[in-house]
């Protein structure tokens, strides 16, 4: 059952330490097969270097195991809320990155400052607030994901053009189109999360990128003029 | 004699610059065995690419070796304190990593900002003060295991809910159940450590983490209402 | 066609991740064959991992492509404009490795602090100002070329002295007589980016190094008394 | 000719970059014969990938080299003026390291903030002089042992007591009975540089070392009452 997918989503978690955003087991990746509303998750707790692609777990958007052994990530109720609410999201990936995690306890938005932040994410990153008592009681995880949700309507933001988020206190959450596209969007948040704290270190008047700066990097890698890569 | 216990030891000490946490032969790591009352230890400055595990060293609470050719870790009498009061731990850790090694020089605490911390630290690392001449005197490593326990007794702190802490203008010991979990912590320390110290120079007002997220962190991990991993 | 050099330009571009200096495709490196008046650019966007010597696309002065299947990378213009206006150069490497960039994003010059940085470049790194909304327009890739020249020539610059600049809030390009030299000029200009840096946050009276110096460390390597290496 | 010592010194320069001190070829180690009043160091200039142990160089005390086909390495009269005036040292190693050549540039002494300092030496590390015009006319490379040596004499400290200094403007040298502990002390400089420099960071007001702490580290690894390690 979404064979492929559990081959991803096991590739992509392993994606994770090598690109030194994950120690031992933080983190998880997952992928949605939109024609069957499942998606596929990485279990909660298993050392990487025993993992196979066979011990991804299927879940549905009510979080429920559909099939797999173990227990999905702790986590998992996070990704079906997104994945439900947004169901052209194609992967997601959760990380305590170092850099990102420092803005999330910061508890301040990434702001555009360079062209590294403007080829990915097409305006500041937002940093969600923290959880009511209420809400943790409710159930941590599933309002974690509502916190995502109410942050980018409550700011009109669209997905795709901002496609990630830190959670204050805590640290990002990715996605994109498919999961692999998630990885690298938390590679990218990593990054510019590191630059841009520098940036300011250095000069505490370091100007967020003009706007025309800003379009100009993102439309030249997204929509229908895009001009980078080898597609079209 | 205690042959599995030697093999553990030996590769925990493996693991502490595999994580990044030791250069040369800095840190020593060790294990206790309840039932003999003795516990197994590094031998002191040998070389990494030559120690096997044969090479471990057998030590009685008193810290006299019971068996081993070579010299005990120098550090072995602070292991020796810290087992014969709690004998509920079951590994010890100590290195010189950089970033808590920062915060001992700095002679702070460790205050809990993020969830990272909350997963494995209940509250603030603390930070125990630098030995008088008369301690010292009397045996350097026996009263650096004695200061530990002051500082835990002193606060009223729980040694399994704050598994470190920090010597000033010295360095971090960290412990576990076993010694796999006492390189664990130490792992997670180094990387609060360094993430906390940005979350402060990136916004000097950052915030400890609420109390209730620290509670719903740490008590989903641990403790009998736990729901991470593939126990139960 | 320019066999060679496909394989020089191949190997810089894996030399790039394996410096630290790119993640994923972020960069590009080129060479420049000044008897056919043609250079060699790695293509866009595609993985480092399946890339081949053969995939390197050759291009003229105008930057039409005049052999290769893939498309050049997507900065061509920028490169093209700079071997047209400077024929001596030999390669071009573009990178947004993290220190460079952050003094790009700083939109400061990289002064010379040190013996590393002077060993290299005989005096400041220059930080050159933001494309306009016009220049934008006109295209912006050679546009990034024309303020670079205009950068050098404003200041009265030798792009053999400086072969380096900063791009504001976007990222450095550096250049030599070749591209392993252009290359060894970005792990340079990365190193004293970072160490210029800590050097003021560790002491923020830091001086610039003295002119005798930085004469002696650049020519000691540079110019016809040069005595560094095997050469001669 | 001085086989083992050729073989020692070409590890010992293999050793700078595998742990991080040195890019390219920039540094170099040599070790002293005192039977013979010559010593062997590294090529100028030569790719770490090619260098063999037969490309070191044999040198007499005046510099002059005695035999080798490649020349020495730039700084061979800083290291010969050093090996004229304290015979004891039996190897010396050069680096631009990042975190050492950052309080280089600084114009700073590392202070002994710590205990991974107070291990390896008993006090700051002093930063010496730039060099005066008249001083880098007269002969740069033989004057900055001149500096070197003036530093230690002016401030009464121990070679040995403190096994390294910084040139303000330039980087670290560091030597030791041996080249391998003089590339140990490169590490640990480097290491206690950027603890030293986060500690400041973190706290302003962090101290340095008790004397008493100094005294009890340093002595429990070095003198007649030392029991640090197999020896003895």
């Amino acid at each position: 059952m979404l064979e492929q997918l559990k081959e991803d989503v096991f590739q992509a978690n392993l994606d994770l330490p090598k690109h030194g955003l994950v120690k031992y087991t933080w983190g998880n990746a997952s992928a949605y097969d939109s024609e069957s509303g499942l998606f596929v998750i990485k279990p909660s707790g298993v050392d990487y270097s025993t993992m196979k692609a066979s011990d991804m777990v299927v879940v549905d958007l009510d979080g429920n195991v559909v099939e797999g052994e173990l227990n999905p990530s702790s986590d998992t109720a996070t990704h079906a809320v997104l994945y439900k609410h947004y169901p052209e999201m194609g992967g997601i990936v959760h990380t305590h990155s170092t850099w990102a995690t420092i803005w999330a306890q910061a508890g301040l938005d990434v702001p555009a400052m360079g062209t590294t932040h403007a080829d990915t994410f097409y305006g500041s990153v937002p940093c969600a607030r923290f959880l009511t008592q209420e809400e943790i009681d409710r159930g941590y995880e599933t309002e974690t994901g509502n916190v995502i949700i109410e942050t980018f309507e409550k700011r009109g933001l669209d997905i795709f053009a901002i496609p990630g988020i830190l959670l204050q206190g805590h640290a990002p959450f990715t996605w994109g189109e498919d999961v692999q596209s998630a990885v690298m969007n938390s590679v990218v948040l990593e990054e510019v999360a590191k630059v841009n704290l520098f940036s300011r270190e250095l000069n505490r008047f370091a100007e967020e990128l003009p706007q025309r700066i800003l379009d100009k990097h993102y439309l030249r890698k997204h929509g229908e003029n895009a001009y980078y890569g080898q597609k079209q």
